[in-house]
């Protein structure tokens, strides 16, 4: 069977049954980053790849400095996620031998300048040749308290679900210059209870799903609450993906204090309660195209 | 500039100057692995990337158990290298959407095969799309005791240089299937002063250069002691790469305790000793084709 047929949740479900996993793994694949550490350790190490490639995540006409900057962004959103700092990257390159040391700094700029404002260290990596497209991996280490580290799995029925900033539209050039909301991440990590919580990767119709699947629930979303980018449809909202926003879940108790808090935090970033999770069923609320799916 | 007419040495050295680095990155960008770690820590951290590209470390045709087997080893000889322990993996692919399933579990179990062998947690990774050529990438993280971290640059002048195994022929098959020395590297440092050491990975011709160099020293390298794989010329031996055999430098008065103990630990696999780091000068007894260049 062919990769385009199955889509990647599918994919990834089949690759990453009973890898081989030690015992401080407390998560392994599946959520945004893995987790290790001892039970009463107090700080856990997260640990993250994530890859752009030349003709899916970007094209070759596109400044390089952008290219740098979201090859790193990419993993920073994933490492604030799970409530986490980032701490070390690695990079991994393979280019045409006839790509130009030109661009190659432009991507290394944009790199070390992503690096410098979220205080990553880039502490090395590899280059090697490829036959066609270039590719960037990143590989990111991060820490995080046991007790502020969030998964997708612990969201429970009854909860709300919110999202930071606005959704869709991200191919206009949101994709190429997003900021990770690293800072939001670990200020709600630090004033308040977040039971589940991911970033919006594929399109809101692929990952709330997830998140609700990985907490063993169903959810409900209020189309009409979904934040909008200018000039963006609902259906955009949904599938484009690539908004890098977060999305997660509270106890319905503390709404009243985190919206009342953000607002005096972070006042220029939209927070919309949009939804919430339910009981398992069948039955989902959400009737829209499905989010960004890598084979499809 | 393109970079095929830099070579990949004067190309790494471009981009990772000025890199952004936090205060416990002991060792950044230009070893066989990123070390971090507190000056007093018992434990240091070992961190590294590594990539296989379609067409340049492996051909479509070839069994995909063999190149997942290759791909996370790779990884496993850097960390051996440093004279530490593998620990946890991640694994991030890009490959073309009509691939087969059959064809990623063949990788997976290639590499599921590895990291059960050599003690790897594998927890978590990424999986896109490339438009061509399959992508393997792996971050791997390791560690070794502060005390016995080896790197490239401790080398001294009068030191004896060794390497394991024998060298050259790797593209007749080696390059798929070899053994990381990860438990002679670690027996190693446990029972000698080892001073500096790197896995040969693109060819003694180059990499003893890299060691003698980041040891600030030069090297004289006795042809004749190269030991070569059956049916192979010195010229091989010297510039095929992908031996993933260790080099390391000891100090002279170590050599015959090291010899003795060596062939009662590891009757099986030869230890020759190639040559010597010397005073640092510009003439260099090696007069021989250059080991693997990714841009030439």
């Amino acid at each position: 069977m062919k990769l385009s047929a199955m889509g990647e949740d599918a994919v990834v479900a089949a690759l990453t049954r009973a890898l081989p996993c030690g015992r401080n793994v407390r998560i392994g694949a599946g959520d945004d980053c893995a987790v290790i550490g001892g039970l009463r350790d107090t700080w856990w190490r997260l640990l993250k790849t994530d890859a752009v490639v030349e003709g899916v995540h970007f094209f070759r006409d596109e400044k390089p400095e952008r290219v740098g900057w979201k090859a790193l962004c990419r993993a920073i959103s994933d490492i604030a996620a799970m409530g986490g700092s980032p701490e070390h990257a690695l990079i991994t390159l393979a280019v045409h031998p006839k790509t130009k040391l030109a661009w190659m700094r432009g991507l290394y700029a944009g790199l070390r300048k992503a690096a410098r404002r979220f205080g990553v260290s880039i502490v090395g990596g590899e280059t090697s040749r490829s036959p066609g497209p270039a590719f960037i991996s990143v590989a990111l280490t991060g820490r995080v308290e046991r007790t502020r580290c969030v998964t997708r799995s612990c969201g429970r029925v009854g909860d709300a679900i919110y999202v930071t900033g606005r959704l869709g539209g991200s191919l206009s050039g949101k994709h190429l210059d997003f900021i990770p909301r690293l800072a939001e991440a670990r200020w709600l990590v630090e004033h308040l209870k977040v039971r589940a919580m991911m970033d919006v990767s594929d399109g809101l119709a692929a990952d709330l799903p997830r998140l609700a699947r990985a907490s063993k629930c169903s959810y409900t979303l209020d189309k009409k609450r979904i934040p909008l980018t200018r000039g963006c449809t609902t259906e955009q909202a949904l599938a484009d993906g690539e908004d890098f926003e977060l999305l997660f879940a509270i106890a319905p108790r503390d709404c009243a204090k985190l919206e009342t808090a953000w607002k005096k935090k972070f006042p220029k970033l939209p927070l919309s309660r949009i939804g919430a999770l339910i009981r398992n069923s069948s039955s989902v609320i959400l009737h829209s195209k499905h989010g960004h799916d890598h084979f499809a």
